[in-house]
């Protein structure tokens, strides 16, 4: 086992990283910006090392000075949390290349699964569904016909060569069908100089479902049951369920055993997950996280596991130890992210933190780095804190939330409690009733 | 279900039933005395009354005003919380005499465990083991010797009417039996006219485990397993286990199989504690306590349940709605009691907190109702807050209160929190050896 990690980033990740290592009896490195110097991760730390001025790309992007401060304090390996280089292939290349270990996936699988074409090429060719559409372009309308009564209405002409939404159009029946061949071509034509199209299944109301995924370097992989990140505003969530209010235990089974049979396939090491769009019982790839997810406590919640914990023995050379029978699934977890962002326009409202008072008792869990006095720096992303709680059913938790966040007080900076309050009121997100449009229309709403 | 519940109590008890009435969507009214006036217990409830001076006597002790506010703002149930009017029979008996629910054992259960002859001859009669020795006086020296050589050396010769250790004499062996009943014969005459003895197994090296048990009013009666609490200083529990780092699943199952069919035969209803002297695998009850514990967390996190919501359940009229065989137990879990005392002479603290950071992350909890700004009054008990975790194993749960002890930050007032850093890195704590003499030895110790 590892005596030393350096761990490269900073706020609530840094902390719940270094809580592992504390627990392991791992010694740690924090790095940080100037901006970050009284931050808990710096405090906590048995060492910390500056690596420069608040500026990302000079401070937690900056290869040089953390593999100078890894080789400096005699760290054998690097946490790289999440965001940040934590899905740069090319760091965890050199990490390797100067005999440190990377805690994550191969370099190889980084880059693999960064490019998204490939990501899906790759995924499709292991047996994991995409979303179903023709097999390439179309050579004419009337196959178009035949696939698209085979995948179901609606569907969607796409320019093969495309992208930002030219060339694309929805046909809800087949009657519209020719209409959208023809629009599609022609605007495809006039975008991009070619008028192959090819057809998907357009999904009107999916939901995002992710599923986590742990493998050892023995060709192992088991995953811990799927997330339901649906709630999201311009592709940032904000609220993630452990386990997704729609999907029954053999769908997730099902989903689980295509997933890490293509993962062991792959020899995908540490942690990884896989997001996909779900609508009507059907589940279809979109991308691969190589990481360690934002929300991964609500399945450390329900699986009563710690992946952190996990990720660095893998790390080590250990093996996982148990298999997927041994992973059992209790109760739900909710996470709401605490964003220090005006409740109304999400604008990013930086500031010190005069009260900060977290909610406790039974099921209830934070992770955050804040403390009153704390200085919430401009430079960085909004999120300030993690309010996971736990309970044996769904509508227990959702209770449990709510006596949380009427709880919780964070005062000198505005958050988005209040919204999250709202949501938790909500008839419709009561009954699980929602995809991934559900919370930019929710938001939009009077209240 | 009840609407409204009245909480007679204060501190972290009061907070902890506050959210558990939250979670049901019970209404909460408070009481408080005028120290108490800005607590957490007070803000956060729907309703709060005003019960008398800071003196417990005219506020948290006071039946009658008490019994006021419960008319005033027509709660339907008071819960006592522990400490106060909780084990006070006629309080209980008053409460629903008035027509409300006593969120708690009957009235005659409450007053026959307050008498601690009664409770053990009760018990005795339901087949609970007490301590092993002589079916009261004995008549002769002969006796003397058949029943200590039954029971083994070292034994105790008690003077029947006796107390306060006189007429109370150890023999180690069977050579030193003569001369010890002699000698306690000869100062329980002088001491208390009565020259009458007898004889129990003298426990020298003995552990605190007592056991959580709930019922319902339908004769329905379960274990919630052990804890071990034999961390005691002047009978003042410090830290808890659950369970016991020195019994067996088995020895769990026996002894709950014992606890479980006395009190169903008693018809005991609600939350109680059978606390046992253990020694050499053999229990021995010394008292039942008929209300929820300080460490109740211990066993809510080992056995994911609401121990106040069952109670709220069943003093409602429901059902258990489940048996022994559902309740399972998994991993372990540690409470360390934060007293506002300094860690060394262990004399009370009170005063302004200045700083509060409670520590996050898995398997933590935290169960207070400080906050910075907060003023502990010198009127009541030093418990400011419990800090509870929950890890796989007992050493990671050693681990996680190591690194928990490491991130709290309390000041303003002197804590014991030093303390409990000392005793987890105590190498003979970590082995789970000691017994309820450790702790006085251990505070003894220089260190």
């Amino acid at each position: 086992m590892f005596s030393k990690i350096l761990i490269a980033n900073r706020g609530e990740i840094a902390l719940r990283i270094l809580r592992a290592c504390r627990e392991m009896g791992i010694r740690t490195v924090a790095v940080h910006s100037t901006a970050d110097e009284s931050a808990m991760h710096v405090r906590l730390a048995d060492e910390a090392v500056c690596i420069g001025p608040p500026s990302a790309r000079e401070s937690y992007l900056n290869v040089a000075a953390i593999l100078s401060a890894a080789t400096i304090t005699g760290a054998e390996a690097i946490h790289p949390g999440y965001g940040f280089l934590s899905e740069n292939a090319d760091f965890a290349e050199t990490v390797e290349a100067h005999g440190l270990a990377f805690i994550g996936p191969t370099a190889e699988h980084i880059r693999t699964m960064g490019d998204k074409i490939t990501a899906k090429t790759t995924m499709q060719a292991l047996g994991v569904p995409l979303v179903p559409g023709s097999d390439g372009e179309l050579a004419c309308l009337e196959e178009a016909r035949e696939v698209a009564a085979k995948v179901g209405y609606p569907v969607l002409i796409k320019a093969a060569a495309g992208g930002g939404g030219r060339g694309m159009k929805v046909a809800h029946s087949e009657d519209e069908l020719a209409e959208a061949w023809s629009v599609a071509r022609t605007e495809a034509l006039a975008a991009f100089g070619n008028d192959a199209v090819y057809l998907e299944k357009y999904l009107d109301r999916p939901r995002h479902i992710e599923l986590q995924i742990m493998g050892d370097m023995y060709g192992n992989v088991v995953h811990f049951g799927e997330r339901d990140c649906s709630l999201q505003r311009r592709h940032q969530k904000l609220l993630e369920e452990a386990g997704s209010p729609v999907l029954s235990s053999e769908e997730r089974d099902a989903i689980g055993a295509t997933a890490t049979a293509a993962l062991s396939k792959m020899g995908y090491r540490n942690a990884g997950t896989l997001e996909f769009l779900y609508q009507d019982g059907q589940f279809s790839f979109i991308e691969m996280n190589t990481r360690l997810q934002v929300e991964h406590p609500v399945t450390e919640m329900v699986c009563d596991i710690d992946l952190v914990r996990e990720q660095i023995r893998i790390a080590s050379g250990e093996k996982l130890g148990y298999s997927q029978s041994d992973i059992t699934f209790s109760g739900h977890a909710i996470e709401c992210r605490i964003n220090a962002e005006d409740p109304d326009s999400f604008i990013p409202s930086p500031g010190t933190i005069t009260v900060f008072h977290p909610p406790g008792g039974p099921g209830v869990r934070m992770d955050s780095a804040i403390y009153a006095g704390y200085r919430v720096p401009p430079f960085y992303d909004s999120m300030i804190a993690k309010l996971i709680v736990h309970a044996p059913t769904r509508e227990a938790a959702i209770a449990r939330m709510q006596r949380a966040l009427d709880e919780i007080v964070v005062e000198g900076v505005k958050t988005v409690i209040p919204l999250h309050r709202r949501i938790l009121a909500d008839p419709e997100f009561r009954r699980g009733d929602y995809t991934i449009h559900w919370l930019e229309q929710f938001t939009n709403r009077k209240h």
